[in-house]
């Protein structure tokens, strides 16, 4: 059994708010023990839940505040989902913004097993609202 | 090497093209020789340029006229893309449309090595323009 539609997209919703609000602790409960988060594709991979936590504390050393937005429909297919996300970081007093296509897959618990996020530094620019 | 930008953009622009032309010999010319094809998501793998032409020709047996659209900036990193697109099928007298993410990896030679195509079946409903 894949995770369900209704799994994927409560877990988006909790990746999302917990990415916006610095939510570390609820944003690595979204993974399973052994999952692995490339971001950006390319990027080392992040492999279990200790280097997804060094992953976390080194985005946020680069940028404390960051949100995040679901930009379109999510689509979901047989336990994953590729959905178009908004993020917003403030570096120091200036927002930037960066358009990404995050993949997902997750287990039959709805936890995130894979996360590949698809986005280029080259394309952050200033946040327009 | 990856695939460059730049290579990663010409090929989706053939790949739209020969899909919207139903052109199977370009469509087929996009792919390595021991590319996959995953599309929808979740269903058979086809792997090797002759289980892509048989898919080619079940979904051209189902819907000979398939127009695609590419509906959002393609997402480049590393040698792979996720990128929106809009297929446009016409089921007999009705055209219908549904919204996909494409995930697709390149070789150094910019041919496709695997494609994903995140959609579902659910979403298909009459074109709207």
């Amino acid at each position: 059994m894949p995770a369900t539609a209704e799994q994927i997209h409560a877990a988006l919703d909790r990746y999302v708010a917990a990415f916006t609000h610095g939510d570390k602790a609820g944003y690595l409960a979204l993974f399973a023990p052994d999952a692995t988060v490339e971001d950006p594709v390319g990027a080392e991979v992040a492999a279990g839940s200790e280097a997804i936590a060094a992953f976390w504390d080194g985005v946020r050393a680069m940028t404390p505040t960051i949100t995040l937005e679901v930009t379109g429909t999510p689509r979901v297919a047989a336990g994953e989902v590729a959905v178009n996300l908004r993020a917003i970081p403030e570096l120091g007093d200036t927002k930037m913004a960066v358009d990404i296509i995050d993949v997902m897959a997750f287990d039959d618990d709805g936890r995130i097993t894979s996360l590949r996020a698809f986005w280029d530094m080259a394309e952050m620019a200033p946040y327009e609202g």
